[in-house]
């Protein structure tokens, strides 16, 4: 069902238009300035009007707070989740910017809702790119016009709208998934689909609080990680919500390039209601499959084109006394710059990844444990593995894929984090700085 | 009163010998097995015999554990403190090595206890290097009749010893400090001395428990990090632990190279007592005072040597609600990635410094906060300082040491804590692996 390698428009969801321009954001000049609006008609019990969507966030949790993230989050509380417009510029974070970098951000809402056509509240904004460097408004509302006239429902608008949100991004960062209704007429409407765009390829650690609005309070942020979801499912913000948190634990909460949390990691899930379909209780299992499918496909897409990488690397970690404590345990290997400097160059130092689980905090006694690259024994019960056969795990670490297993031997909790190596070229690129 | 640059004879505590042999333990064939020997007579209240010390120790947290630790920790208990003799091997980390590993280090006390002519628990064994191969105890014993005919008391056995414990350092790390005991009679024995010895240069992100036997349950490692502190004062213990305690907790315990944490971190205060100044309660801020310039000067010399190492960074973290949290918000800036990469090339990206803090769980407001690198303002009240000067930030991050200040404008809560860039040696020295 997923489809990471490109775009057909049988794949996006309806209800939507999609656009991108230059505004001169990005010292590149490439695009940086993007839109998605939500044109469908929702349904009745869902959206209170033609032209506006359903919206369902998530922050990252670190306490410094970028002004879209200070904006969309006042937006969302006020209209309690309804979205007509995203729009997200890329090349400027707008954070530690201030009363100013605030004022910015609300002149380009007001400029995006004129432009769009739903209220002032109903506009999403996202900022990535550097921080503390003073917002251009002035470019983003200038842009304006133009941004209005490049909407549009084609793939070829689709892709302009993720690629525009790169930054340090190698690759575009796309997937979509849908399903058909059962026993629903075979007519074109009986069918959801979702389709997601991402960006992000440092500053990778993302640690997303509650959905906003469902109870948990996340701390602001503004973020190097930016997701969106777009669905034309018909459903309510607290399904939303539900939904999304429940994709994104797994998937976009369980990935880490270097261990930093940015500022303004965000995910939003998005729908027009305009497949027709309600997102009833018998549906919503299939709806959440089919978001997870999306969410882990990008949060893939995003480790594999991290800054530097050359092996990704799938952290399998079972047996611990909780799942938070296996998640601990995954977070300390995944952030370790020893295991990860092993793996850049295949090295089976098992030790490593013994030692990071070992002042992780998860509880465990070493003599339970056992640890597996690939499907080679490396550790087990305290001593090195009697079948441990150091070449053949070093040809398991040469893949530029694989599975590392530890099993803690506590208890029954568990979870698969996404990783990858650390590297010269990775030293090289956030290095890099010339006077 | 420091002296890190060379020993002398008059710098050594009385009342101990040390010496160092090659037991081909090490790869390279340098020396790898150390001994200290108490053989001064303690005061009577101190040591039960003549020939043995008291020894206050403290250990990682981390919960993956060495057999020499393990066997350490049993000998501390059961002696309630007496050390005879200090045994350290390079080279083999005796971790991860089952039970042949307790029973390979029980064999290298025994056969020091009988060299050295002390009883088995009161050898202090310790390891360093690989983790998780097996442990040549027989090597150990081997050299067990050379190691006796090595001891002295001379700068050069002293130095010796200091040798043996290197791994990746490249430079020999000792302090030392005495003073002068006011009141007595100008004899020679009216002085006490402190002369410590430390290795580490990778893996190290040391989080000491509390000394054991002192109320803290902290659990078992086998380290990266030895500290072996010496000092002719006469004292129980308690005294000890206490003043340890103290003394690592700004210095040794507030340093990170890497984040890695290792399964091994030891740092032993070991007592003669020959000196025959007994540490009395107004002794005890002169003695603290020496010893904390000791360990800060071992902390200060294992970050300026550590791997691939070519800026160390002082983080002056102030006005935090807590001193915990001054320490959280700094341990998040010193392992952040993105802040030690920029470190490498002076890049003044205050941002990574402002977002570590935010994600590092100390509580603050943005708006409240100053950041200074050197003395250029760069970030002050949830914006770019005015005064910021990017040139001249830059050049305040290009001496080879310099310190940054951050001040989280909540409370009294501080801590100054040391650290160091990630370069492109670092990764080059820890991802180096021959097939």
């Amino acid at each position: 069902m997923t489809d990471d390698e490109g775009l057909t428009v049988g794949a996006l969801p309806r209800g939507f238009v999609w656009g991108a321009v230059r505004a001169g954001i990005k010292v590149s000049g490439n695009l940086d300035l993007a839109a998605a609006v939500v044109t469908g008609v929702g349904g009745a019990a869902v959206a209170t009007k033609a032209g506006v969507g359903v919206g369902a966030v998530m922050y990252t949790s670190n306490r410094v707070v970028a002004a879209p993230v200070t904006v969309g989050r006042r937006h969302l509380s006020t209209t309690g989740g309804r979205v007509g417009t995203l729009l997200v510029n890329a090349g400027n974070a707008n954070c530690a910017t201030g009363e100013p970098g605030i004022a910015g951000c609300v002149a380009t809402c007001v400029a995006a809702a004129e432009a769009f056509g739903c209220i002032f509240d109903e506009v999403f904004p996202s900022s990535t790119g550097i921080i503390g460097v003073p917002f251009p408004a002035e470019k983003v509302v200038g842009a304006m016009p133009a941004l209005k006239a490049a909407v549009g429902g084609t793939a070829e608008h689709a892709e302009a709208f993720a690629r525009a949100i790169m930054t340090t991004d190698t690759r575009l960062k796309v997937a979509s998934a849908g399903f058909a209704v059962e026993g629903a007429e075979p007519s074109a409407r009986a069918e959801v689909r979702i389709w997601g765009a991402a960006k992000g390829a440092g500053m990778i650690h993302p640690r997303l609080g509650a959905p906003v609005g469902a109870g948990g309070e996340a701390s602001a942020p503004h973020a190097t990680m930016l997701v969106y979801l777009f669905t034309d499912v018909a459903a309510e913000v607290g399904e939303l919500n539900a939904a999304l948190a429940a994709a994104v634990e797994p998937s976009l909460n369980s990935i880490s390039i270097d261990g930093d949390t940015s500022t303004n990691d965000t995910v939003l899930l998005l729908a027009s209601g305009a497949s027709g379909v309600r997102l009833t209780r018998e549906l919503v299992p299939t709806f959440d499959a089919a978001l997870a499918e999306v969410c882990g496909s990008l949060a893939h897409q995003i480790i594999a084109d991290g800054e530097g990488v050359t092996h990704v690397v799938t952290l399998d970690v079972r047996g611990a006394a909780t799942a938070a404590e296996a998640k601990q345990a995954a977070r300390a290997i995944a952030n370790s710059p020893l295991c990860k400097t092993a793996w850049s160059s295949g090295d089976p130092n098992w030790g490593r990844l013994l030692a990071a689980a070992g002042y992780s905090g998860a509880v465990f006694q070493p003599e339970r444990v056992r640890i597996w690259v690939g499907a080679e024994p490396v550790f087990a019960y305290g001593v090195r593995a009697a079948k441990f056969d150091e070449a053949a795990a070093h040809a398991a670490m040469m893949q530029p894929e694989y599975t590392i297993t530890i099993d803690l031997g506590e208890g029954d909790g568990a979870c698969r984090f996404l990783t990858c190596d650390l590297t010269v070229e990775y030293v090289h690129i956030n290095a890099d700085y010339s006077t």
